[in-house]
């Protein structure tokens, strides 16, 4: 996993750059691929969970310890994806992600995923995620939280 | 796989019913569940595509036949979903399918995912799919496959 | 899913049959095929695990009840497959699953995948389970669910 | 993906040195991980293939173009694989991979998982393949890809 800081900008004095984009690299994996001999529709939805989980890294929120130590879920109420070319198993693909929209109950996130080789675009899409506590239901997101999520997008 | 017509309803003197919507069950398999302790959201997509799979079975079309014989393929080039409610491992899921838009070039589906014991809603959502031949280049349907789908649309 | 009783025996005047080999048909999913046309080898780890969960509740114990209501959980330990013939997209194959083993602290199943169509053994294997309670350390069997599990073997 | 050489050897004058053990670095996927909340010991397998890629892909040997230019495939013809501890969402770990055994149409990996932050053992296993051709039939392996793949082993 490669990820490299995209289209850095200064955003506060003391905190000099913010990520905007987090681009991901990862190759198409053999069980990922079915018999049209490209990579099934259903892991591009993976990727996206891939990027959104390695941008929220870059960004200092590691989801596992939100999860873990506050108690806050951010599990998936909308999802979507266009389809634009196919990739085959062993290239590489790049997932680029960004915050699009942050309130104290739900966040979206959309999602380039690129050939990695050529840059072609292969799909795009977002999801849309409502913040839930450890009993499933709808839980305001910490205010700290919801600050360092909304510090990402534009 | 337990597939059950449901709403049927005549449509020709000669050829007495036509499936409508396809309803298929399955049981949330082990690793389809996540650290959330219930049914990962990717599966729901999996199951959209078992749906639609039997919904064809019950109008006469294998799909594996239209991709081999034919030489038709159709890949998804949309996806949608909405989730309402999460389901947990072992539990019964009823997938009901049908048949929402057919041209000779793309075909769309809708789906609903429930709780079979409940009847409660657990997501909602569409696919639309290319029509395409063995190179992967767009290739009209042939006529008499665009005509079975297109009788399964209201 | 469709599950026969298979070669029953009365076993105790009050309770008529035991089940000792559970057999369970499934189709094979788009997404299980890989770029080789076939279903990929890991699936059929999955359907091993759909076997013995099937074979259990023929026995009258539901595994998500014994992980929920008696805290006992059966974690994989040891796995092992042997591949004679591969399975495409939607043919049915019939999981063969019996109670190899069982003692107070492990247990042991044995598996066979056939091609429901012709009959044609496709795999074999078998897996080992720990009795782990819910803090994953090895925890002995309720004597009562030992004692069910055991019945199933010969 | 992080791929170091380890216990390199000089093997030959002219080639100075051949990878012995290749290592692979991941983390854990959040679809991958189940209900137990740790990794679902099927994806262990699918670490296995992963480790074996990039094995051969730093002696040289892209498996992808050893199945697409030369028509051989390996497929997995046995596994097996013993499971020492867990592993959970977003943590990192190694695969640990090397050719064990080579025939012209025999070929033995095998592998050990460790958790990369403490080097604890997680599993270890092998798996052993076929050399088929595109008709799935035995075929022997080409001389130069055998001999590439007995350079590594001891």
């Amino acid at each position: 996993m490669l990820c490299d800081r995209l289209r850095l900008r200064p955003t506060d004095p003391r905190q000099v750059f913010i990520v905007q984009e987090n681009a991901m690299k990862v190759r198409v994996r053999y069980p990922e691929t079915d018999r049209m001999g490209v990579a099934h529709h259903v892991n591009y939805l993976i990727w996206f969970e891939l990027g959104r989980t390695e941008l929220m890294r870059e960004a200092g929120l590691t989801y596992r310890e939100v999860e873990d130590r506050q108690g806050v879920m951010f599990p998936v109420i909308e999802i979507h994806a266009e389809y634009k070319a196919s990739v085959g198993y062993d290239e590489t693909i790049e997932i680029r992600s960004r915050v699009a929209e942050v309130s104290r109950v739900r966040l979206r996130f959309s999602y380039r995923i690129m050939n990695a080789a050529g840059g072609e675009l292969l799909a795009e899409g977002y999801t849309v995620h409502a913040s839930v506590g450890r009993d499933g239901r709808p839980r305001r997101m910490p205010t700290d939280l919801a600050a360092s999520l909304r510090a990402l997008t534009e």
